[in-house]
């Protein structure tokens, strides 16, 4: 495969510098999902740690090295999930770290940002606004901006999740990648695509946050005006080129799914599982319910990365 | 310390036979429950695995020794889930599984068990009248009978969680353990009190279903005619005697709490945590609501042994 950003040996190596209540996550068979699925279906469970969701693993590395180098500071913006992460890493660090939101951001989220001895900036628009002010804030200060997807170290945090993924047997044949900015999207599938090449990468976004998904269609970026969507995780509009360059090597297909189908996914997950996820997390499950022919009889792993959720909209989804 | 039943040489071996899917289970601090409870926090998180619930840390050992003695099959008793468990680790070492569960268990509990291929049988009582027909049962069919907490691997099945709470840093000052038979808090307790006997073994019963925590209390068994709890996995009412002498050799206190703490706990779990609990599994949260004075400011390893649950009476309770 022609090379992407990432490298294998980095990702190894990294396995040794992050915290390790982030790695070795559960993997396992989830056959109560498969009658209404019909597939074999596993679960990489990415919630069950300090900030419940897969972030930290990139955090991990880049507070590391920030404090290596001896950073005090950085910022970073954030639906809400990386915001806590680098918080969280960043606090065990003494590092001061600043996070920029969307006031509509996920109300949870926010709260546990704050919680974290984090300084929490909020700015009246989307996630695009919160980028634009946390490149000011960094630029203003002379702080570290935190650029999820675009900073490698929060690709190769998420690709050892790859990592777990092709070193557990028993092998599968497609796993399920909620698809933001592509951090998570292209460090799995840097991995699987180097050392399990058979396996489909499969991305899902929701139609209603479309941008990457219709970029690795066309092959060069899209952007659109608005988002409209439960996923705040993954709720972008303005790919960033060099993360659409490594999908296009690594991902086998991009899918949209509608929001009837992730809030379906994150019933089915509450009820046949036992798992709470936020609606980011249930784009896997969306996805096989929208095209189970696709994924008849194959065995389909899906990450569930994050279970970040506001308690009154979670209850009116799975109720 | 004065010998149990239990042999930690043996314990540490288990972990060779348990299929990995049980073991190494996420451990860690969950900052966001602490404002309430007024301590600091861990979780070790026994569901996120084929049958959400640490049970199948015993049915491996008890399987994979029947099926080296050449045994075809077996039967238990359950609540449902020592019934779930023995199903999934008999059906890959292809045993036939008889489980006697009474008519009022959960209803997803016997769901699933019978999703497994296990033969269930149901009677029209509670566990106890299980208890004695899985007995009759595997007299009169010359089975092997499994018996939860009286036999030896069901308690280093559950022990094998205290190795992973005592070689995990930091260091805590008390674990919380739900206590029902006995096998989890035998087990956990014994590898506590072994290995890192500073830290207080607190057991944790309903105030419905109180025979084994009166039975420690009094140093000799004692019985009750009925239960009232909605903590159905750990609803005896006839403690076993080498239990009980066991249980009296590791547990430093066994409290009794109320539903409505139980009922709390899991609303917290969900709130905060994100974590489905079954009432068993909330009961050591309960604990701590029920007496915050005890543990403040005490670093406290709460075990969620179960998630298995009826959706609607979850939703009830957690609305």
């Amino acid at each position: 495969m022609q090379e992407t950003r990432l490298d294998t040996a980095r990702i190894r190596a990294a396995r040794r510098v992050i915290d390790p209540v982030f790695l070795d996550t559960p993997l396992y068979r989830c056959e109560a999902l498969e009658p209404d699925l019909g597939c074999e279906v596993s679960i990489k469970l990415e919630t069950a740690n300090p900030v419940r969701c897969f972030k930290g693993r990139g955090t991990e590395l880049v507070t590391s090295l920030l404090a290596d180098n001896g950073s005090r500071a950085a910022v970073c913006a954030s639906a809400g999930n990386l915001g806590q992460a680098l918080a969280w890493s960043g606090r065990r660090r003494g590092l001061d770290i600043t996070v920029v939101a969307s006031r509509h951001a996920t109300a949870a989220k926010l709260d546990r940002i704050r919680a974290l001895d984090a300084k929490l900036e909020l700015v009246d628009g989307d996630h695009e606004l919160a980028r634009e002010r946390a490149a000011a804030i960094a630029h203003r200060d002379g702080l570290r901006l935190v650029e999820d997807s675009l900073d490698i170290e929060t690709c190769e945090g998420a690709a050892t999740i790859g990592l777990e993924l092709v070193d557990a047997a028993p092998s599968f044949d497609a796993v399920l990648i909620a698809l933001g900015g592509g951090a998570l999207a292209t460090g799995v599938g840097h991995v699987v695509k180097a050392l399990a090449p058979e396996a489909e990468v499969i991305c899902v976004q929701p139609l209603g946050a479309p941008a990457m998904t219709r970029s690795w269609r066309e092959r060069r970026v899209v952007t659109t005006d608005t988002t409209d969507t439960i996923a705040d995780g993954v709720a972008g509009r303005r790919p960033i080129p060099a993360v659409l360059d490594d999908l296009l090597l690594v991902a086998d297909d991009a899918v949209l799914v509608r929001e009837s189908s992730i809030i379906a996914g994150m019933r089915m997950l509450h009820d046949h599982a036992g798992l709470i996820a936020e609606p980011s997390a249930a784009l896997g499950i969306a996805a096989i319910l929208e095209d189970r022919d696709r994924f008849a009889d194959r065995h389909v792993v899906t990450i569930l990365c994050g279970s970040n959720v506001d308690g009154d909209a979670y209850r009116r989804w799975t109720a």
